[in-house]
């Protein structure tokens, strides 16, 4: 199954489940009022079927547009660990975004004036679909409700004004995330999907998932020892080589660029580059 | 004025005015929901006592309970930074705790089976009254609500795992905050309120808010470039230098320990340390 959240024609949001190019809005009286509160009650998938629209009759919003968590993994490819200049650590590298930086599939990427470094991250996201505390790993996949794809666009300028990510990495509009929720079962081999970036067309990102250091198990074990993880939280699970950052010539996201981001059958997202007005 | 949150006898929440001994419960009927709605709503200060309950008889709440950002400055006094052995930069760190690792004035720190290495780290908090983006330091006063204590537990092997701190910041029953909040006209010189931390009595830090080296109107200032700074949120404006990780020995909190927080006029926290269950 594959699920969205979007707002309706009448400007009200509402989540659903897609197939092809139809919405089946599920967001309908009696139910929970949003995808992540259909993920914390745990019915998303027993849902029925409410009124049929047209993708094209919605606008899409962020996957979860309300995370509690959304926990980044830096370092999780060696590729990027290599271009970054960095150790390889025992741990994976955690930061946080915040749920108001994120923007929908097709909407536009903002480059603020404070920055001349704004970079995409293609990656694979995870969605919590079960609360959990010290999550074994062999159990990590009960608590997953699916996969997505995020680009963790970043402020590199901020980012590197002091050793902590924050700064760079939770501005408004920076964030997409999406398009749809894809349950487990809708992808047979996860490892080989490929985490792929584009800049105008060109392929600046590639690689399968099966070269991350930490996989998702592991991922999930070691963040939910130090924290909850809750129904709708997310986890961006590392970004490959290839960030414009460390391109030489360096690759800076400008007013005009679009940014697709795929992960294999889970989604593509496709967002325009604009600078702040 | 002073505001806290608390539950009253029969378990529910609510907020109030505190006066010496004596708690005016604010959470009646056609009132705001919480102290963090209250402060949304703009009228905090303005709502009319409503029934006196004796501060013995409540339970104390995390100053906010639920504030959707608590963004920590690290490395804000030299003396911290020197321990630390980094280099001094030009912008401040900044890192992010969630909501559920605070824990209330009298509540017990827990320390994890996961850890050896729990440290306090004594803060002044600023907590947001009004809504904010790009708020430039001459206004950065107007967006305060007040001023509170945070102690921001730190399980420091795990902060340390990698070269960002989160894993070891956001432990649940970490984050003791409070005791009230506290307005502006209360405090008539900030700069010389001393943030004290005490460990079963001594005095291990001891610094006054002018030592600060990024002051408060110019962490308002960059955090809310960044992102949007909400009513509710709180900053952790860092601590002094005698973190007990950088002590000779090394000071780590054990069961049985108590922990207070103090600064100046503002209040003091004083929290038990427990091993997990």
């Amino acid at each position: 199954m594959r699920y969205i959240s979007f707002t309706r024609a009448d400007g009200s949001a509402s989540y659903g489940r897609l197939d092809g190019e139809t919405v089946y809005d599920l967001g309908v009286e009696g139910a929970p009022v949003d995808l992540k509160a259909a993920l914390a009650a745990g019915v998303l998938e027993g849902l029925s079927d409410g009124p049929a629209l047209a993708l094209a009759d919605v606008k899409l919003l962020p996957l979860v547009p309300n995370p509690d968590k959304i926990l980044c993994v830096g370092l999780n490819y060696a590729t990027h660990v290599a271009e970054t200049g960095r150790e390889q650590k025992e741990h994976p590298a955690i930061f946080t975004r915040y749920a108001d930086s994120l923007i929908a599939d097709g909407d536009a990427m903002v480059r603020p004036p404070e920055s001349v470094r704004f970079d995409y991250e293609g990656e694979l996201a995870i969605v919590i679909g079960k609360k959990g505390r010290r999550i074994a790993p062999e159990n990590a996949w009960d608590h997953v409700a699916g996969y997505s794809v995020i680009n963790d666009g970043s402020i590199r300028d901020w980012q590197r004004h002091n050793i902590q990510f924050t700064p760079g990495k939770t501005w408004p509009a920076t964030g997409p995330f999406g398009p749809a929720l894809v349950t487990k079962d809708e992808v047979a081999d996860l490892a080989s999907q490929r985490v792929q970036t584009r800049v105008n067309g060109e392929l600046v990102q590639d690689q399968p998932i099966s070269d991350q250091i930490w996989d998702i198990p592991t991922v999930i074990a070691y963040c939910s020892t130090f924290t909850d993880l809750n129904p709708g939280d997310v986890i961006a699970t590392g970004t490959p080589g290839g960030v414009g950052d460390k391109r030489k010539p360096p690759l800076y996201l400008k007013a005009g660029d679009v940014v697709e981001v795929s992960v294999g059958v889970i989604g593509k997202l496709s967002n325009p580059v604009i600078d702040e007005a």
